[in-house]
């Protein structure tokens, strides 16, 4: 009976004229800290996310037409009308199976000259093509006519439920991802990149969170965007309560997998990007994105083997460090006061994965395989038994 | 009331007459996974652990005389008996305001030469050289005339019980250290290295955990042992319950800290030397050393700017890796396999934390600055309210 | 006498009819060490190079129309009859101003999983994709059905003669270098990704050398590939000789350089793959990436800040080494006997850069740019000024 | 003949008395680019080098008694008058047979709190306690009663020469390399940590060079210090020239070595510290360490397994950099600047390594090893053979 009416109010929440999504904070998840305008990465100023969304047909998997559930998400730390203007950032991985060009450079300079892209698996290499047609058309580099850079490209696989191998992102999405860049409110779940994605044994996604803090009379935003698509059911914990143990045995994937593979529950990944407006010098942006996995760690990742898990931090403070010329002065944050970046980061990344499941709805794939979004009424009904719920 | 009893309760779990000391799990706290005999890092087959403890006198600091709170712990991977014997090892730093000496040529070499020793902050140099003598008295390097090695030697800060700048370690300790090492049951709370130790807003100290799985027919052991001495009152978690947020004003530590320094609440560390017997490549091994803050997480540390956070993963596997002249064949665990190691790291690493709050008694150091046992009453009082003790 | 000969001969082999190119070695240049059967990478079994060369038109450049001066050069460590075959290898990067991707993967996993491609800064995403592709076409995976991996690609830049920002690179071109990949003999200069690159001044590209020892009763090879677009003229050493400084004046590329540009000289970067059949490890191979700087500080780099220079090292031995199951033993050469495989590498990378400027031929590319080759007499000239020219 | 008339010359350069002694410029070394004043890394305003020099004793090694033949070396970037004044640095290591304590808090704050020690392998840990204890007796901290830091101090092995196992450095001459440190010049060779060192088979010890250059209208210093004891005899180059081939058979070690040690040539290290006054960042630094390994290759270096090759930079520019409170703005040069940056690092580092061989005089050692100095005719008739000599 219980299974029945979450099922039935899983059906309702899945309509789109629903009206308001409810987030996390709204069903009750007692996150801890204060979060931004939109609890969001553009609660950070100048910070664009765009998505495109790229769902067709449904049933049995042909290579090359599909069905087809991915996406492209970008992010532009100055917004897409500032061209080339670079952000001192930094990123770590907590464990390497995936993707992120551009990196080499981000580490070597301590700039990210260009938006980051976050696709799945088999379209970096078409999103980082259609970011550098798209930088010739728009002369992003304003008239210099022997530039070079390396976008950056992240992903995560969703070859459970998308035609991955049919490879159709292509440059139009890319595009309509840069086009429909706005601040503001942001959607989550299955939209963007992570459109066809799963997380911790139910349908994961984008998802977003952010804080606001003072330090010494200043006034700091951290905000995250993750395309989650991580985890074991079973380790699944929400505020700390173990949500996944609770659940174990509901509403498993329904999965039609061809024996012939070697994928396991976990494999997967998560893409996180921290963006701050406190000032940030590239070494203190690396401590930043070391501090992601403690929030992954929370909803209960393992960083496991078959996971890409890759973290990109910018600061938009400093907004002239970037020159060809002249020595610039630049403002960094002591070390001491610091700290309270760190937590605001950890609880972002939190709140952004449990954000991301909370907002995706279920979703059929690829020969009928469907992963279930998490139910909300029994996510409520495990918080209070371990008394927890946020009333 | 409530505080008197649970004061008295302390009181008498401190008597050392009191019997066996209960751990983490004999409270009740709710941990995932299957430990080992010990729930030591002894568990895995050839490690020893030894400790000095150095406690004397009461009252004002007058350095160089005391009060003494502090201590050396050393951590021979395949037992003291066996002279020179590398181990495949590799280490990960969550964030660096510490030391450990030695890691230059683990990262380089991917063996650890040495045994590992940790001490305070301001012992690292004298424990160095006794390690470097003890080799020369007892020919560790059996006849070779010309060695040359780097012991390994990590250290968490106890300045706020210890006379620190006292500089009280000597030879005499580290030999103590060495000399008691042993395999089984070993001591954890107020002991060795860990002695004047303070974790999250309680007295903390030296813990230790293991976890036993089974991969493809073979039975593997995860053994942590941690020096913990970092973290924030208000953030601490015990199986996902808020404890901090609940014993939040009960208990602080009663602290005379002069008023000239800048250390804040959160500085501190932690150490975690993570052993296992399954056959791991150094850059396997630091995947392990990257899981470790994932398990810190878990109890709430942020890898604060004040706290030096380094991790060492070791392997007794492979005993016939290291050699000078011909090649060797070695084992290595396929990484698609690896999943249950890192998810045992996770878990060991939270245990043991935990484990060294448990044991640790309430204790007072220089100038009279106290800090109080994590009450363990109150423990299984907030467990219980939450719905999260193990009965 | 003998110089008017060398001069003579030297004339001779320049000529593009006269049939087999010199290489340096032939010229007189006195290398140090032992090279292979080939003086090539492909001394190691089992790897094979493939190029497509692609050159179009001339004159003024019209972006999207050309002059096309570029290429795509495809390495197999095991060939690329060799299915799914992942070998050990590590990566270093001197200056990260250029892109490898794929490499996170490698860090972490120990592997190298696919070929290694190269080819211009702007075409990385195209090449990327074209690989999956081909991976999807011949079914490189062997029947799995959910496979994922992170093709890896480099790139230098050679927007000074190649119309890059018509992103002339296609599948076409991707597929053409993987069929031409083979064992052997191997060309140079102008080949391949190095078609359109410069080096210290002069025509650099694509180079090859290769190194064999013995350690204790093994015989080992290294072989080295570069794609070589790096340095200052004014730099250049030949054999420790001051070739930059004797030739400064000498055939200054002819440029008309569009002075809204902020490259300056030694913008460029350099490309290493290293190969080997000596059994090493991942932290192994990392330190063989590591002194691949070494062979580029002898001709005379200086890992100048618009220079990518990321440096790729595999093994070919222990084939059996990648499992998704069972555990495997491998074999590893003991730290006491890596020297020789350090020594091997460093000589290998310089004769290989010098290899690809002397078989490199002048190139007129996009507006009329020239970049000469460095001509053989004038170097023989100089080696023998400076008395280093070997009879 | 020629023989005897080198010895003869070297036993005249090795009197005290001879007067002022030549560097390797004076001997016609044709380096590359302008040094400073003094050509030192005391050339970088506020930087100060003490040595102290232990020498005692002939024949035997009795373990404990001696003979000895060390030191150690203290460099203050901002001076010993100045207190606690943290310069922004980072480091990097070329092979990591050595150890330099602290370095893990430098990579994470970007911070060198201490001054730079470096002494033989076995007294590391002496250093450490010695300086510590002369930050409590001079009060380092201004006041503050619960610093902590982390003494930075490097090694390289001298045991050829040294009775390293009889421990003979403390506190007195770690106190009396800190009292005699100065700026202006500085004396190489046989002094300090470098005293019993051995470079490219030759005699090696301290060493130092500096260059002077103009970035845009702005003058800055390079100044680098090496203890240089590594390396290969028959690699040797000076400015290019073999030298180590030609001198393969000339004055070789008179070494007793005892049969049992697993030592071979090459095995040593080479500490670099590399001290600038132009505004660079903890990450520009650490470009800056990585470029070392470019000076050492120059000589002949090949970051031998046996060897310890680590390196440091920092910055003395700005001096406000650190704080414990308040937001800073800092100076930072321009990434496109900062070739001339490593341009001179590559230079001064291959001076100051010859630097340190045309320094150090004939020296034996335990048990009658003798260590023979670079003979200067030798040197001076080899470059002129290949006309590189400068006059």
């Amino acid at each position: 009976m219980k299974y029945i009416i979450s099922v039935f109010i899983a059906i309702l929440f899945s309509l789109p004229s629903f009206g308001q999504k409810p987030r996390a904070r709204d069903l009750g998840v007692p996150f801890v800290g204060k979060p931004g305008k939109y609890n969001a990465i553009t609660d950070v100023k100048g910070v664009e996310v765009g998505y495109s969304t790229i769902i067709t047909s449904k049933g049995e998997n042909i290579i090359g037409k599909g069905p087809v559930r991915t996406g492209v998400t970008a992010i532009f730390p100055r917004g897409k009308s500032r061209k080339f203007s670079p952000v001192y950032a930094n990123w770590y991985s907590l464990n390497g199976n995936g993707e992120m060009t551009g990196t080499t450079w981000i580490t070597e300079s301590g700039f990210l000259e260009t938006p980051v892209m976050i696709t799945n698996t088999n379209s970096v290499g078409e999103v980082r093509q259609a970011v550098l047609k798209w930088f010739v058309d728009t002369d992003w580099y304003s008239g210099d006519k022997e530039w070079f850079t390396y976008p950056v490209v992240g992903e995560t696989y969703d070859g459970l439920l998308n035609d991955i191998y049919g490879f159709h992102v292509n440059e139009k999405y890319v595009l309509e991802a840069i086009q429909n860049s706005s601040s503001g409110k942001i959607s989550e779940g299955n939209v963007g990149g992570g459109t066809g994605m799963v997380t911790m044994g139910f349908k994961g996604g984008t998802g977003t969170a952010s804080r606001v803090m003072t330090i010494r009379d200043s006034t700091y935003t951290v905000g995250v965007l993750v395309q989650s698509n991580f985890g074991f059911k079973e380790n699944l914990l929400v505020a700390g309560v173990p949500v996944g143990q609770e659940l174990r045995d509901t509403l498993n994937p329904k999965v039609n997998k061809s024996p012939e593979s070697y994928r396991q529950e976990g494999d997967g990944s998560i893409i996180v990007v921290v963006a701050t407006d406190a000032p940030l010098l590239p070494h203190q942006l690396k401590r930043v994105a070391q501090r992601v996995p403690l929030g992954i760690a929370k909803v209960g990742g393992i960083g496991a083997n078959g996971s890409g898990d890759i973290f990109l931090a910018f600061s938009t403070a400093n907004e002239q460090a970037f020159t060809r010329t002249n020595n610039v002065r630049v403002e960094t944050l002591s070390n001491d006061q610091i700290n309270w970046i760190f937590q605001s980061t950890v609880q972002a990344v939190e709140e952004a994965i449990i954000n991301a499941m909370v907002a995706a709805r279920t979703m059929e794939g690829i020969n009928g395989n469907t992963v279930y979004a998490l139910p909300h009424d029994l996510l409520i009904n495990t918080l209070q038994k371990y008394n927890r719920l946020n009333k």
